[in-house]
């Protein structure tokens, strides 16, 4: 069913060398197809493919583009229990993961077809001229969005699906109008050359223009340097680690041409634990963290790594039971081998830091590639003191923070870098009393929550799946719900255009029939 | 009136060494004040005054920044005429023009103080909770536009008061939250201190915190260079030159944590003549050109540097009727002497290149820092291969490229870089035919104009004052307008959130009035 080569459009390709193979964490041993590289002949050809699509692609109207995104889920549902057994394989999560989300990814294209299909999304703003305007007459103005140009995306390695080829960033791109040229993620090439040949059936019946999707498969990091380096992108959409989001950002930023890129980097996403809370619910929060530490194995962007409270007997309660609850807890398989290593690691460093403290290490045997959890403690000060200790460990693992009072709390949070989320447990009765706490978490979060866990990433217009450097690349857009297309446009103004030769979302009639800014107002009526 | 010292804050200081003097172009001589540079130890003052600042400023509600951008504008309508001569005798710009921009200025600080009072500009979107909701209940998710934090503003050498001091980066970032650390372009740094001081004076009588707004006199690049990689500064806004501007953005992209950089390079600004046009209106054309490639000597962002027609009578004819017109016209001053001889060499360095040829060359005797008007044509071919003549002449110059024919002309446009305006002058009958034409046009341009020309830059929602690379550093924003607020503002979410706790936009009962999207649909009700 899968080929292990490349879509250079709708052609497979492999005239290249480099094979590599995916692995299967639960059965500790290869996956059995063999993959090959893109070269940079097929790279190159995938871009030069992307741009001629996108003079056609860009024309479509909403509706067309939308026909396309639920095709393409369609198509991804008719690749059935197949899917999900790749899914499985090359991931070692479990089947109910899998299911969920390939329901998040339907959902995802379909949310993004709605928004096409209702097409007030590309913020038409008309300021109608005025002829008689002393000194100057006014000319008419009419801006919309408009797409950039052909989009690569990266696919992530712990969501094969919702964050991969036919995720967030190529649903949005698409959406658009934008051609994507994915690289897939090494860990799950399989996954992703079926979730990319069922975009290809889809573009073909359709009959959307070839390149308008390409594939690549890649093991090392240069089919990614080349495509971000490549002339004919117009922007990129990543998410991962620091380091690899980093390094395309400053290829992106170092090109003759620079282009927007969207890295999503991951965070420690720190919880404030206020002493009313702890004192009420300890037990009932303790188990919700245990599981959120844990969940997938600690291997989410929002994964809880660290945890602050103020120092005293409500806190050591509540690390008592989260010690109690935490150990309780099955561990799970990790994605690979490698990220098994990379989380022994960093365990081991934070571990080997200054005043840290074991609070509850899972010691019994596990599996091959089973990841045990670990939570430390340290206090303010340390803490404070050393960077080492707020960065991300990716797994089940967290720190918790025990500050002496709520001023070093708030010293505290005032030093930690940006982040995807912010999260404060505390009673409607304290929590207006620590407003500078949640003040100062709000400055560095792109979601702050009240009383939750960051883990569980709602797909919904106000969502917020971004934050400041280092979470993302650009603290002002999201990468999860609707407005992530806003990644991928730019407004273009047309200046006293004649009105048969507007985009149908500027001309006067509103053909098709969505809320408009005219002159300042907010409307769906022609002009 | 004035002091050549810097605003710390609201604390005038100078313990620099580094003095300077502005420039009278029109007498040929240095003005009197002496100003001094701010040291490393002001610039490092006043980011951590704005950093203090910002935690006050950005709580402020909507209506109290308004009437800070409206106490600005009316504190620099108090200073009267010495603003006006301060103006014309460090830029040789006459009064209309002084007395145009100064109106331009107040007319921004007011747009935006509406836009504040109305506030929906902080697109609120509301997903209520949905608790029944099966496999997961739903959180409840509010979204709305949070300031970015302290934002370093260049003033810009060409608009001493429109895209300077007070001027549309500036109010936009004062809009959005953020303190404003602006660094006083030389040329104009009394015109500077003065506006300086009307913001101060306004921010004083208003309990502004101090910090809101520092001052900065620079004459080399330090100064800039040093806010830019300030870790206190969040965002920077720029308008210059294209070396200037890259060289902040590659600074910003290599900090530890990068920021946005919006800097609007300018451009050559394409225009495309169509035949049909010019059989029927040559003269007229050739007549608006004149006035817009000499405008201002020239010295516009939007200045038209490229025209593009197919050789033949008509283009022939324009030609003539265009030498004639521009040669009419009296030199004016330029800003600066080393303006004048920039000006002077690029002049040179086009006209000798292979086959330009020149239409237009104003050789009479002119005052000292006049710039005269050139006119140069080439053929297509050339031009395609000589990326020199694509690169801006600052002042007023235009090379006319002769294309072959349709094909060539569709060639050159697909190899231009990005733009922020291009305009197409055709007959109704005739634009149709040149779809292709367009629509390769609108690729590479923030703003398209129909039988316009593109210097006048409309402060509306619908302008879009930006374009791709090298136009600006990032296509998606405007500098021009309300919207270009939106450079310095990032979403934030917030997940179930006592309604107490809530910013007023998001409150249940909707206090601010304002339009809001919840659960996808625009309402002004309350929840």
């Amino acid at each position: 069913m899968i080929s292990g080569k490349n879509y250079i459009g709708r052609q497979l390709k492999a005239t290249g060398s480099n094979r590599y193979h995916t692995f299967n964490p639960l059965l500790n041993l290869e996956n059995e197809t063999t993959f090959i590289e893109a070269t940079a002949e097929e790279v190159d050809e995938a871009v030069t493919l992307a741009g001629e699509a996108f003079e056609v692609y860009r024309l479509l109207s909403g509706p067309e583009r939308a026909g396309f995104l639920r095709a393409i889920a369609d198509e991804i549902l008719a690749l059935g229990d197949a899917l999900i057994g790749m899914y499985c394989a090359e991931s070692g999560l479990p089947e109910g993961r899998a299911q969920g989300e390939r329901g998040r990814t339907i959902g995802q294209l379909h949310a993004f077809a709605s928004l096409l299909e209702e097409g007030s999304w590309v913020e038409a703003t008309i300021d109608p001229a005025q002829p008689e305007r002393e000194p100057f007459p006014r000319a008419d103005l009419r801006k919309m969005m408009r797409p950039l140009g052909p989009v690569a995306v990266f696919g992530a390695s712990n969501f094969p699906l919702a964050f991969s080829t036919a995720g967030g960033d190529t649903a949005s791109a698409l959406a658009a109008g934008c051609p994507v040229i994915l690289k897939s993620h090494p860990l799950h090439a399989g996954t992703s050359e079926m979730v990319a040949s069922a975009i290809i059936k889809a573009s073909v019946s359709l009959g959307m223009p070839d390149g308008v999707f390409s594939h690549l498969n890649s093991k090392g990091i240069e089919t990614g340097q080349q495509l971000v380096a490549h002339e004919g992108i117009r922007a990129v959409g990543f998410t991962g680690s620091h380091r690899g989001g980093r390094a395309l950002f400053d290829l992106a930023a170092q090109r003759k041409n620079p282009i927007p890129v969207f890295a999503e980097m991951g965070s420690v996403n720190p919880v404030v634990f206020l002493p009313g809370a702890l004192e009420r619910d300890a037990q009932s929060w303790a188990s919700k963290y245990a599981a959120s530490i844990t969940l997938g194995s600690g291997q989410f962007c929002t994964n809880p790594g660290l945890l602050l409270g103020i120092k005293g007997k409500f806190l050591n309660g509540f690390l008592e039971q989260l010690t109690n609850a935490i150990l309780s807890v099955s561990p799970a398989s990790m994605l690979h081998p490698n990220i098994v290593s990379a989380f022994e690691k960093g365990k081991a460093l934070a571990e080997s830091q200054q005043n840290t403290r074991v609070a509850a290490r899972y010691e019994q045997e596990v599996a091959p590639n089973y990841g045990r959890q670990l939570v430390l403690t340290v206090d303010g000060g340390t803490f404070l003191k050393n960077p080492l200790l707020h960065q991300e460990v990716f797994g089940p693992f967290a720190l918790l923070v025990e500050c002496a009072d709520k001023e070093e709390l708030e010293v505290v949070l005032g030093r930690l870098e940006g982040q995807l989320t912010g999260t404060i447990i505390g009673t409607e009765e304290e929590l207006p009393l620590f407003n500078p706490v949640i003040r100062a978490l709000e400055g560095r979060v792109g979601r702050l929550i009240f009383n939750g866990v960051p883990t569980g990433v709602e797909v919904a217009p106000a969502m917020q799946h971004g934050g400041p450097y280092p979470a993302t690349t650009d603290s002002r857009f999201t990468s999860v719900g609707v407005h992530a297309i806003y990644r991928w446009v730019r407004p273009v103004s047309f200046q006293d255009c004649p009105d048969g030769l507007l985009p149908d979302a500027l001309k006067n009639r509103n053909p098709l029939g969505i809320l408009r800014m005219v002159d300042g107002i907010p409307t769906k009526s022609p002009l």
